[in-house]
């Protein structure tokens, strides 16, 4: 298929619904709801963009309040889907281990079916269950559920069973606010569609994750790690990328559907990024990181996504790397389910055409 | 939304890609690879037709043995698997319970990722899996994984506790002939929109599955059977449904967003739930069926689709309703990775747009 049939089957540029939720104007800038991804990402909690994307304002005191002591009392662990996490093989994907919460979620007789209450049971369950996950598989004890006042904390403690330094908090909330939500990304695509056939809340959280797990999606800041790690000098990334370019591969963590000249999200979380590695003692990680942007810049005319330095704020937080895209699913999880919502709204299948291209007409023959 | 809106946010006659897995000739036939359903139905079994849509080809007599005997290797149950389908609580969505069969097996170091190494593990697992877990739920004892050598002729066997009639077998393996691939159907637009991000195959059915439960999509067969379960009687079938248009309902098994003048598999599976209604003393239930049709073809100008006789057809078999959809999943596995296999070769990250209806740029207010 050439270039311009590709980009068909892409579906680029194709109108593919309405939403309300998230604008990126012409590929230039991201906002929620009419906000800058830039102000709320300083100024406001990945808590508050949650309910800002299912409920559409950002709340007042009262409804904060609330949010949060839903979102406190859905942090449990059900004794049935610890032990079902318990009984993984080992090297089980991370992200298969992801949907199978949602599973077990939806298994429960008393499954959530509306996107907010989908979303605090997911909230709380998910993290859980994966800090309880990762912790078993490296033979480390578990803490037990956090009762820290917010996602990024909590999710911290849990992963380390240490209480996280404030600076950290707020690194990765930045992060987890910058992830919330992306329009008619491949898995919010997803989503949509599966709503669409009047399936679940968790039934379309279940297709999303299975989509979010590929690397040219949000397995790319997984791959993006495994691609810094392997310079120990900002001179070896250049000559290694260079190198990697010269062969025709993708570099994960750079380009972007949408966004052609940068996307808005990196110098927000580069700069998140380059604090925690100040304080972490990452720096030739982060140099590495820079040696790596520049030269895709310089060779390529390429930019960095939210990916790319989210990877290095991950590694920097002591995040295992395969739980980089279970975090990002964490975080779009508000992002997944407002436009459920917005799906179940609209009342249309969303079922395409497909252009033929096989043999035509042909008589059966006798089976052999 | 108004209509044309709500027809362009369902993509209908958009084209998203291009696939040689089958044609549905503008929306008046449905052909798999070239051969018309009706000839496949008649004449070959579902084993056959998915090694078509899977290889490209129907197999000459070697292959098929070989496949076939790949088949009955993968026809097992995981204690693992088993002990977690044990585990679920009763009430569980059939549905969820198959995403969770699909998510363990991904969860395994050797999970297949070539699409026919997956459709065997799959193929082999999941009707095992079902049966397993539907028997336990109904306080019926296992009795054991079947040897009988095709899905048909297995599935009834291992739901049933007891060999299956030869015409019984025949008829299920027409249905899954029927069900097995259906171009872009939501749920397998989801598993391509997934493969496109370079998901694993696994991923991709996992996706599909949560699309295929909604009651638009492959859910409808078991809201059919709901629907000509209540009426006692033809004329009882013709009030009711009369009543149900009038307040503007759907009717579940009718309209389809391709075949607007009726769906070429409808003749084909009504003739086989009418020969199954005959043998199992079902005739009620099909004259029921039928006055349902002609009601919806006089009143609305509509025509059944695959799920309404499906439906029938699967009573008919004793098959219990909350295994339909969970059957149809069975047979569109070879259709699905058939897809998986044709979206990876084109290399297209599906990403479509949004029209923005949201609030315009604002100023974030100070937190309250
Ligand atoms: C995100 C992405 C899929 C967008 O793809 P797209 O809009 O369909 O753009 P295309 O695939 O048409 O790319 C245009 C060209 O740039 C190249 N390109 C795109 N991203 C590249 C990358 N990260 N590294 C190297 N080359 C890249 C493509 O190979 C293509 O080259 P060609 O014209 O010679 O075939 C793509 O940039 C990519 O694969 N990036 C890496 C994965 C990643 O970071 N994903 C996370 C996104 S948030
Ligand atoms: C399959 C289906 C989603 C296709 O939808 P579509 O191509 O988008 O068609 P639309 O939803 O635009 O339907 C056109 C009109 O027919 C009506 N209609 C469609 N299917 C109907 C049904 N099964 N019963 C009653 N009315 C129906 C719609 O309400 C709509 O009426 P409107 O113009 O007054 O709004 C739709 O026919 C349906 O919901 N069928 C029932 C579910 C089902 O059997 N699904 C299995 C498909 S294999």
């Amino acid at each position: 298929m050439d270039k311009q049939a590709r980009e068909k089957a892409g579906l680029r540029g194709v109108v593919a619904g309405a939403t309300a939720l998230c604008s990126v104007g012409d590929g230039h800038e991201l906002r929620y709801r009419g906000y800058a991804i830039e102000d709320l990402a300083a100024a406001r909690t990945y808590e508050d963009v949650a309910l800002l994307l299912l409920r559409g304002e950002l709340p007042a005191a009262a409804a904060r309040e609330a949010w949060q002591q839903q979102l406190a009392a859905a942090r449990v662990l059900d004794p049935a889907i610890e032990a079902a996490l318990l009984a993984l093989p080992a090297g089980a994907p991370a992200m298969a281990v992801c949907r199978l919460v949602a599973d077990l979620l939806a298994c429960a007789p008393d499954a959530p079916d509306e996107p907010e209450a989908a979303a605090a049971a997911l909230l709380g369950t998910m993290p859980a269950a994966l800090c309880r996950w990762m912790r078993a598989a490296r033979g480390q004890e578990w803490p037990g559920i956090s009762r820290a006042p917010s996602l990024a904390a909590a999710t911290l403690e849990m992963l380390h069973g240490t209480a996280p330094a404030e600076a950290d908090v707020r690194a990765l909330d930045v992060a987890l606010i910058l992830y919330a939500e992306h329009e008619f990304n491949a898995s919010t695509f997803v989503a949509r569609v599966t709503a669409s056939t009047r399936a679940s809340c968790l039934d379309a959280v279940a297709a999303a994750l299975a989509a979010l797990k590929g690397p040219l999606h949000g397995g790319a800041n997984e791959e993006a790690m495994r691609l810094i790690s392997r310079f120990d000098s900002p001179a070896a990334a250049v000559a290694g990328v260079k190198e990697l370019l010269a062969e025709k591969r993708l570099i994960m963590g750079f380009g972007h559907a949408v966004y052609k000249s940068g996307d808005p999200r990196s110098p927000v979380i580069k700069e998140a990024a380059r604090g925690l590695s100040e304080r972490h003692g990452k720096q030739e990680m982060f140099a590495v990181a820079e040696a790596i942007e520049k030269t895709m810049l310089a060779d390529k005319g390429m930019h960095p996504n939210l990916d790319f330095y989210a990877a290095v704020a991950y590694a920097c937080l002591g995040i295992p790397t395969e739980l980089f895209t279970p975090l990002f699913a964490c975080s779009r999880l508000s992002g997944w389910l407002a436009h459920v919502g917005e799906q179940r709204a609209s009342k249309a299948l969303l079922r395409p055409a497909a252009e033929y291209v096989g043999p035509g007409p042909r008589e059966l023959p006798p089976a052999a």
